[in-house]
């Protein structure tokens, strides 16, 4: 079942304390939909400037993903993201932002893509992700991401969001933030009692939480000892969680938590290098196996 | 099977961000002796001043621990504690350490002490855990705590008694300090390296990881919605981990994850009031419940 995710498309400068790359392929759609690829079709809406690689297109493509959606606008500059990692690998510093070609985009779905039954929503300004909701007629599931600058700047927008969509992914600072609570187990519940039937609260390195109406719980992450470059871990776990149940065609209670859990074990892979790195060089079958072995791991 | 833990006997000040209790009954060997007394049959080994409330005592007797070990020292104060939780009552600052009847205390273990098949050494300099294990001639599986206060002044002592003990448990930082690496499964496979046929490392609110030469595997913590004060959670954990084995009467690799896992939950417990309030008010049935609850909870 083709799954449709509207976000970013970048060019990210990571350092970290041991290494560093400038101008790598990045952003919260492009994560997402290599992920998501290991398990359905995907489609991508997405905005690039006229500096836009095209070979990166063509990386996306060789996985099946259909990137009609990127539009590269005359004029203007990709999104770029400059971030520095603190030597603990899971805390980390923005140091530059350059939004370009994202000040302005407004992401017009085609007649493909409003039909695609499962929609994710990357983090952009809320009043962007309404326009989506509101194109997307077909979309029986809809799950968004947010951060924690809407939730300063725009809480009316998100407020409306999350009367809308059916599930929210977040970090816990930004959890935490909007529930206005350090507890993550209240934040978690108080998020979705603002709107959503379920919220996923991503803690890093230490996993992540499920709150439903009838059901909390919590994943670790999967333990690696190579962590290079956490960067797009989280959309590469949204995209391993939503790639999942687009390929089951369901998300009842068993289906979502077993999407989490491939959502972990593909975010596992994405850390092992630098930008898609790890992703290009595993198959499904790496998926399968890793996921075994959390399997057995969270079995006593 | 009698379990035998030597360790602190506390009077401890805690202060959270909402509440505070001043001269509470703490310290390593009272948490850990109180969380096993579910489990098995317990003595304790420790010092107290003569400003010790004899109703404390008569706490852990009521729960059947045996408190003949525990000496009291004329003309001495009882070990006393006072810290502060920051708002994620995960982080805390020690404001007040006052060693008193610690400073020179040296276990002595008399005969019924030294045929406990099951010893944990709570966190103390690694020479007086040294004196202890030389003495605890019936001991066959020994496991031991420790702090970073130790890593940086005992180093050698320290390697010592890792080379003597089966297990070791301590905080996700004190493993990153002793092996002086950031990524935690790099330094829990290196800890045990140091010696010890297993580490199981603490994560405070996100759980603990476990090494072994063929195993490695995390659990995350039991999600509480009220942490009202988690002093003793590390304590109760251990003491959860070790009751159980001590009760299985065996420390084979499924045991030993059955016993991380009560261990997980009875420390659930201990957080959600002061001192041991909580765990005074719950019976063993509550923790077999909790533990299902965390078991299906892990399964998808």
């Amino acid at each position: 079942m083709p799954l449709l995710v509207v976000g970013s498309v970048a060019l990210d400068c990571v350092e970290t304390p041991t290494d560093k790359r400038d101008d790598v392929l990045g952003g919260s759609a492009v994560f997402f939909s290599y992920a998501a690829s290991f398990f359905s079709r995907v489609r991508m809406i997405g905005a690039v400037g006229e500096d836009w690689p095209q070979q990166h297109t063509a990386l996306l493509n060789r996985r099946g993903i259909d990137t009609s959606g990127i539009q590269a606008i005359a004029g203007e500059k990709t999104f770029r993201w400059r971030g520095r990692y603190l030597p603990n690998m899971n805390d980390r510093e923005t140091i530059e932002v350059h939004l370009n070609v994202l000040e302005k985009f407004q992401p017009q779905l085609n007649e493909t893509h409003r039909n695609c039954r499962f929609l994710f929503l990357g983090n952009a300004s809320p009043k962007v992700q309404l326009q989506v909701l509101d194109q997307a007629k077909g979309a029986e599931l809809t799950v968004a991401d947010t951060m924690d600058l809407w939730i300063n700047i725009q809480r009316d927008d998100l407020g409306e969001l999350l009367r809308r969509v059916d599930g929210l992914v977040l970090n816990d600072s930004e959890a935490k933030l909007l529930a206005g609570d350090e507890n993550l187990v209240r934040a978690g519940h108080a998020v979705r009692a603002m709107g959503p039937k379920f919220v996923v609260i991503k803690k890093g390195e230490h996993g992540a939480m499920f709150f439903s109406e009838h059901e909390m719980y919590v994943m670790p992450a999967y333990p690696t000892a190579l962590v290079l470059d956490p960067t797009g871990a989280g959309d590469s776990f949204a995209g391993g969680m939503m790639g999942h149940l687009a390929a089951l065609g369901r998300f009842d209670a068993q289906a979502l938590k077993e999407a989490l859990a491939y959502g972990v074990v593909t975010a596992s892979f994405t850390v092992e290098d630098f930008s898609l790195d790890r992703l290009e060089g595993i198959s499904r079958h790496d998926l399968d196996q890793r996921l075994a072995v959390y399997r057995k791991m969270l079995a006593f």
